[in-house]
């Protein structure tokens, strides 16, 4: 088929360093580690073991000094934020029941001791946790409430007479759900509760509540249910806790963000409850950095194997009648790995990105509202894009390993079950994409309430002319006339990075102003009526919510770019920045035309273009996967491991010595061709003999 | 939000009839069957366990008479192949193991007997069969060869002088792999080998292979490896066979297309190799029908499940200050489960006729070599979409159901795990589409060589003026000019009939005629180069099956509509038709638009009206899932119980007493309020004090 000779020299060193990003070495420390058979997932362990297999890599873990660098040095950390997740999220190259039950104890159950408790908290509680002397779970879904933190139910009520809070779950509705180490382990758990003092609930507070003694049975007025059997991660022991009139000393408040003091007064140093509130679930946003890292290095690990799989199988002879074709050879195998390999490139470097500004959050280095609010913009556009780019990619790795990829020790499907929750929490997807629609319209609206009375109405008659002109079809598109019917032209114009940036920007730009227009003639109507045209609009919210971290993800890209210094590395990775936007714009391709950014005639360019696009990254292919750096103790998978390049070789050479030797049976094919030539041959014979 | 009120009844007895199609008696004894607790699935049971009680499951449906249907009356069968299946489809609602290992025991083992052996075969052992004391493997399939049987390498050398076969795998890419009941329970395995008789390889034929004893240890020469775990039918014993030199009576050679006699003398009723090929390829599609209907079967399984809990799970009050929001109110969920709902009952539909045209042939009633063909290309049209739809539809209503939707006891992950492998086995997707593709352009090169030379160059530059106009953007396009502009006059022209069958058709046609006036020019190449250009359309090609696989679907959903004689039913199934092809549509927009079938300015209504189709059949939501007729034994899910709708009771009602009783905390925001409002009336009255 086509030549895979590859004419560039693709500097893998530079690479790595550039997809590892700035705590590089962290990540490698932990790489190393999880090299470890101790820290694998054993395929088909029962989840009772599971369960208990991954308490003790958790201990491993704290044994090896491995998961302490969040927290204070004083109490034996690192104050080394960015450092911690990046070594955390290469945990899920060992198990992902591991990282998870690691992210439960010290990301979730000990960040909050840490980020929304005092000095007090800290002294008493984050030196064990950091041990795992006190295993916790973090109590704030409910059944009745996942996404929704602001309205769960169950209460924490001040009782002055005995300097308490009563912590209670009202119904069930109320108990709290899904959370790790409440099943088993966890001795204690930071509960999320309504704050009731003196007749005013002052919303969602966090407090330090112990659920089990050390014999491990519940503690009067603390129940609970273990969830059993997941679709995925059956090392984590999630249960449900419920809380009856429960008490828990006044100080047992995780209080930076609110007090109560011996009299019952609720001080905040934030006014604003619903800053107040932002403020401390922002504190959490930790998980959602970690998820997109993991999903990003996950769909590495699989593209690892389906890619050097597909680069040694052969199927089918199409070209040839002794050989057989490479699977990557042909061009929907391309399509299908190297279009998700350069999503997942985009996916490395956007959550570095995310990384890097929520150390420069945390670290204090920039830890002011508006960063914060720019970090939470950003983790919720980025995680779900990675999560989900994660599931399609073990799938698609999967199904173009075939029957091999769902065996067990191919680990795709395993990784996929395991990360099949990823898409939903921490964040559901959808919910957080919604909240970056959200802030997306509240930029569109600042914009026009900057704008005077006399603009405001021109900027509305412009959008109502553009319609207009959309409308009829007369809109001007973006390129110029004379590229028209030039397909060479047309790969030019496409893989120009201000044309890239300005499709993406331009889609980003016209959904919202279309949803903003639409919201502002209800802007003073009843909640009910915003409401509904809110709804009416939300496909489309989240389209523009989707191309917003499409853009994002482009942005970090492209900036990668800029930091590559050999040439043919660059321009290897330049197409691959190309194929990862090109075919978002192809798969968005009606928009584009219908809103005018693209013509007819150049769209019809496209699908040629990208196709050329992968056949010519193809010869780069396992340069590209290399360059993750995934040793085979990383890998585990056998379509990885070269078997396939070892029997396809015994193959060929079993039928070359067959050939050779002269003990080839003939092919019933080619007996018959030769049949009927022979008997063609007599029947000329005959009629030359019938002649004479 | 929207009022959800419906207007219209849905007659749900006869929609589910028309659901279960031709056989609905059998779906209905195989569904009561399906209630049984020995049939259910235990999530999480050890997968050695899990394996020995799939066995005993098999029995049990032996025992109840269940699944001999497809057998000849002489043995206890009943010569009923639609209504085999129809029966067979519904096991999966018990365990997809179950159902798998009694489709390679029965449908492929004991197939396999039925359709290429002859009399004698039958005698001998599907008597044994079919009461499950011979436990048979179906090695097909090889290490080195998955889709591409024609070139496994295990050999059936005849030795006259034994009158005996030998067969033989020569190296390790020809042992069989992912054979169920290899790893443990298989007795025999029909053996699929070339056939190798006086020097000539007359191609693949299939062999009765004895495997192992009585004491289950494998027989002389034959060796094997177990898979172990899988990422899902965990409850199916696969492995790997091996064969050294392992002899069998010349008379196991299944012979119905092709014989040796004891003289080594080949003979066939089918002349053509390539033909015999397909023919006895042919009688495995079976397969493919099953996976296809149980595919549709759990997609309206997850459906009933997602969207009961959809009605009734509340999350975020957006339009009121004390209820939350329905989650199916929200335009996002509709988009996200209605859509899939409307695309199942096409998967419905399309299985139905896929099983009728399968009837057609194996009953006898139809069965030439032309319709043979047809239902091989509607089953390699169907079964991709059916499957892959049933991924897509499980991940959705997982993700739907948020956490929940990951918890073992909903059983969406479960089975998409379970159902995962069925998008590559029995012929990988793609290469099935690729089947469909080669399909029609062998009926486009036929077009063409029908036409005399004169018509056929002017055919040729017919499509050389149409790519002129379509680049000079000239195109005329379907619709008429006086509708441009109008939204409700747009929605009329998408919702007629006639312009989506012209749409889907056009679609078809295009992309064939593309690639096969691409194709033309080296018509008389070399092999090499007719492959390198087939592959650089490859990927449209797939394009084109799939368009093709729509347009069926399509096709059978418009017909199931005219049987519908209750207006208010047709009315709503003929939006949810409606929506399927419309969602398809928008989903390949880009394509419409460039290729001038849709204009720009319509295609800027499409959306609108998608929305507005979900947001109308949203209130029949429930009316439709419950027209599948699944009862809570076949859905066993704690979403589909109705314990969500009692929870958010509970929890209303609590709030309820709560603000009656006057006990109700005051939100901090409402005191801040009213403390503003406060200051505002003492400043005012201090400054009227001041006045005086």
């Amino acid at each position: 088929m086509s030549p895979n000779a590859s004419q560039l020299n693709i500097n893998q060193q530079l690479v790595q360093d550039l997809l590892l990003g700035r705590w590089a070495d962290e990540r490698r420390d932990s790489r190393d580690r999880m090299k470890n058979p101790e820290y694998h997932k054993i395929e088909g362990q029962p989840y009772t073991e599971h369960r208990e297999r991954t308490l003790g890599q958790l201990q491993a873990l704290v044994d090896e000094h491995a998961v302490q660098k969040a927290f204070p040095s004083r109490f034996g950390g690192e104050d080394n934020h960015g450092g911690n997740i990046a070594g955390f999220s290469e945990l899920v190259l060992g198990d992902p029941s591991m990282q998870i039950k690691a992210g439960v104890q010290w990301g979730l159950f000990g960040a909050a001791i840490l980020h929304l408790g005092t000095e007090q908290h800290h002294e008493a509680w984050l030196p064990q946790i950091m041990d795992l002397s006190l295993p916790g779970a973090f109590a704030m879904t409910e059944i009745g409430h996942g996404s929704d933190v602001a309205s769960l139910a169950t209460t924490a009520t001040y009782l002055p007479e005995s300097d308490e809070f009563e912590i209670h779950t009202p119904f069930k509705a109320a108990w709290k759900e899904y959370l790790g180490n409440a099943a088993l382990h966890g001795r204690a758990a930071v509960v999320f509760a309504q704050l009731i003092t003196q007749g005013v609930n002052h919303g969602v507070h966090c407090f330090f509540v112990p659920i089990r003694d050390d014999n491990g049975e519940f503690l009067p007025g603390v129940g609970g249910e273990d969830d059993g059997v997941k679709g995925g991660l059956n090392g984590v022991d999630n249960g449900r806790l419920h809380f009856t009139h429960v008490r828990v000393p006044r100080t047992n408040l995780l209080n930076r963000y609110g007090n109560v003091d011996e009299n019952g007064v609720y001080t905040s140093p934030i006014e604003s409850p619903g800053r107040r509130f932002f403020t401390m679930l922002g504190t959490l946003v930790q998980g959602r950095v970690s998820l997109s890292m993991s999903s990003a290095v996950t769909s590495a690990l699989a593209l690892t194997g389906a890619i050097t799989y597909g680069n040694q199988r052969r199927q089918f002879n199409a070209s040839s009648d002794t050989e057989e074709e490479v699977l990557l050879d042909y061009q929907l195998h391309q399509r299908r790995l190297i279009d998700r390999l350069a999503r997942t490139y985009a996916d490395m470097f956007s959550a570095n990105t995310l990384l890097e500004k929520f150390d420069e959050v945390f670290s204090g280095a920039a830890d002011d509202d508006d960063n914060r609010q720019e970090l939470e913009t950003l983790a919720a556009a980025i995680k779900p894009m990675t999560t989900w780019n994660a599931l399609d990619t073990l799938q698609e790795a999967r199904e173009a390993c075939g029957g091999a990829g769902f065996m067990a020790k191919n680990r795709f499907a395993s990784l996929r079950a395991d990360l099949d929750i990823y898409v939903t929490f921490e964040g559901d997807n959808n919910v957080l994409l919604q909240l970056v629609g959200k802030r997306l319209l509240t930029d569109f609206s600042k914009e026009l309430s900057n704008m005077s009375v006399g603009v405001l109405s021109r900027f509305v008659a412009d959008r109502a002319s553009e319609a207009v002109v959309q409308r009829s079809g007369l809109r001007r598109v973006v390129q110029t006339v004379q590229d028209v019917g030039s397909e060479r032209k047309s790969a030019n114009w496409f893989k120009d990075p201000e044309v890239q940036r300005a499709l993406l920007t331009d889609r980003v730009r016209v959904h919202v102003t279309e949803i903003g227009t639409a919201m502002m003639p209800v802007a003073k109507k009843s909640q009910a009526e915003q409401a509904r045209v809110f709804n009416e609009n939300q496909f489309q919210l989240i389209d523009a919510a989707k191309a917003q971290a499409v853009l994002l993800q482009w942005e970090t890209f492209t900036e990668a770019l800029d930091q590559v210094k050999d040439e043919d590395t660059r321009t290897v990775m330049t197409w691959l920045r190309d194929l990862f936007v090109l075919n978002e714009i192809e798969r968005d391709l009606g928009w584009f035309i219908e809103n005018g950014r693209i013509s007819q005639q150049r769209a019809r360019t496209l699908r040629g273009y990208t196709n050329r696009l992968a056949a010519r990254l193809r010869p780069y292919a396992q340069d590209l996967v290399d360059s993750f750096g995934f040793e085979q103790d990383h890998l585990r998978m056998d379509v990885a491991t070269g078997e396939e390049q070892v029997r396809q070789e015994e193959a060929a050479e079993y039928f070359r010595r067959l050939r050779a030797d002269g003990n080839a049976p003939l092919d019933e094919k080619v007996l018959n061709a030769r049949r009927k030539a022979e008997a063609k041959a007599a029947r000329k014979a005959e009629a030359k003999a019938g002649k004479r």
